[in-house]
């Protein structure tokens, strides 16, 4: 097969020949039509990831054909008995094992799902690992019920756009912050009830302003010094979830409005092989369609790490893998 | 009757005669035998508490005879239809209203419970305010159960010394922290599986060690700079319920072992009425004691504001009301 390889640290990737995967016993081989991208993807050719080795084909989302079936795949690996947090042995498709910016991949055979049959196979190629993140932290976590006010930070993410497109198909009020006018723009026009350049001052006032009083669900991915002022913003008995800090480390947090709103800072990150589940059927149900920022063909693989890399994306960035 | 009065703002309390309380629609007429005090008291006398006027009587926590019975009060008024979060009408037995430190308190005839037979006077009055905090923040947001490992900080507060209490009725290896060498001795003989002294350096890397790695439940009321090092002793999917903040705002917080561990954080105050119900009930059933650091007769309750003031106390300060 050809896939497109991470040879050596710290230089361009390269989509070469090599040898087909051979499945393990348990694993089957899938045929991919599409992968998409994700910000790890890029940590781990910047030196930012633990446990980096090459070579290595990169790549945690896929979609594909296994005997004839269209199918999904579940990146993440070894998630462990405890529906709270994964095992010491937990991994993620794409790093230890090769990935799916390749022609075929091996996976297990219980983590392959019926792709969505209104998804397209970019679509569907772009939906798993972002889709699961949003999924737990958004319900699993965030305990998001129709009605509620959900303000999603960063709208331009993979994961926020979709906890995002989640939100709103669970019936609730979602606002948004960006950094940038046109990602505002673009998610009022998909159906963002308010949004806020979170570079403007008194962003976290304006939030508070157009929501009426504040959010029963917050997600965050930044942290950082602004964090403080999202807290300001959480009604009484809300919920922010974080599954980032992209911004780093939280300063100024102030215990007292934590305790008297009875408010919850709750970490999130991946999902279990039953949230993987829930959140195919609810993407098939609600007709949820992801969004594709840009598809490149595998072959040009290093461009859509660029891309990535310079933080121009809304929505996924996929890649097209031909036979 | 006669009471001890805060009647000046910044001015010693005085025990002196004063008209009964008035019972509105609603409302019984208790006799007290013996008040409590809390850090809300202090801080209301220090100046540091919204809404203070004066005259008034003081004191949240009480127990006492009505028409024969003998009975504790739930203090806090008005929580509300959410169980998640106080309404905004919520407010404390002891300001606006008058409150326990006198012979007599009018209450809502809702607010009154039996007390739990093997409680002396003084130990009934220690219990409702601190042991409906502890309640809360241990059970509901901790969701502590047999088995798990706890940490409880600063074991010397009455809120502390209940959630220490409670998690060992409930069968949970608890550990402590103080930074007196006497309260973590104390707290041993009462069955602490090990403590550490948060003023000594790698604090946390002890308490990690003794603990086998760390911490289901982490009970903290201080925050401040110590707090990031809490969260590097929580285990994964570990709960950090908060209910003060004494050493102030929370800096260094990263969110990245947050999302890692699936940790929360979570605020904590008071608790709702069904709370102080089962609170009462756990109480009665697995016969925990209230810890009372020292009595002294009402007459004499200045004594007991500069003793709390201090910091010097293990459990709770007590009031003797005698005819």
């Amino acid at each position: 097969m050809h896939a497109l390889i991470y040879k050596e640290e710290g230089k361009p990737l390269v989509y070469e020949e090599c040898p087909d995967p051979q499945p393990k016993d348990g694993e089957v081989l899938v045929e991919l039509k599409a992968a998409a991208m994700n910000h790890r993807d890029v940590y781990i050719t910047q030196g930012l990831y633990p446990g980096i080795k090459t070579p290595i084909i990169l790549g945690s989302d896929g979609a594909g054909v296994y005997e004839g079936r269209e199918v999904v795949m579940n990146p993440a690996m070894n998630w462990g008995d405890d529906p709270h947090a994964q095992s010491g042995d937990f991994h993620i498709l794409g790093l230890p094992q090769n990935g799916t910016f390749a022609q075929k991949v091996a996976v297990p055979a219980n983590k392959i799902y019926d792709k969505p049959a209104h998804l397209s196979w970019e679509q569907a190629a772009a939906l798993p690992l972002a889709g699961m993140t949003a999924y737990r932290a958004l319900f699993t976590q965030g305990q998001c019920t129709a009605g509620q006010k959900v303000l999603i930070s960063g709208v331009g993410g993979g994961v926020a756009l979709f906890a995002f497109q989640f939100a709103l198909a669970a019936g609730a009020e979602v606002y948004v912050t960006s950094g940038s006018p046109e990602k505002l723009a673009k998610a009022k026009e998909m159906g963002a009830a308010g949004g806020a350049n979170y570079k403007e001052d008194n962003w976290h006032k304006s939030l508070l302003k157009m929501s009426g009083g504040g959010f029963d669900v917050i997600i965050d991915s930044a942290g950082g010094d602004g964090f403080s002022n999202l807290l300001k913003t959480i009604l009484p008995g809300g919920r922010i979830v974080m599954y980032g800090g992209t911004r780093g480390k939280i300063n100024g947090l102030s215990p007292q409005i934590l305790f008297w709103k009875q408010a919850s800072i709750i970490g999130s990150t991946m999902a279990t092989d039953a949230e993987f589940k829930d959140m195919i059927q609810f993407v098939a149900d609600k007709k949820v369609e992801p969004v594709v920022d840009q598809v490149f063909d595998l072959p040009q693989g290093q461009q859509g790490f660029d891309r990535m890399a310079a933080g121009k994306q809304f929505g996924k960035i996929v890649f097209k893998v031909s036979e």
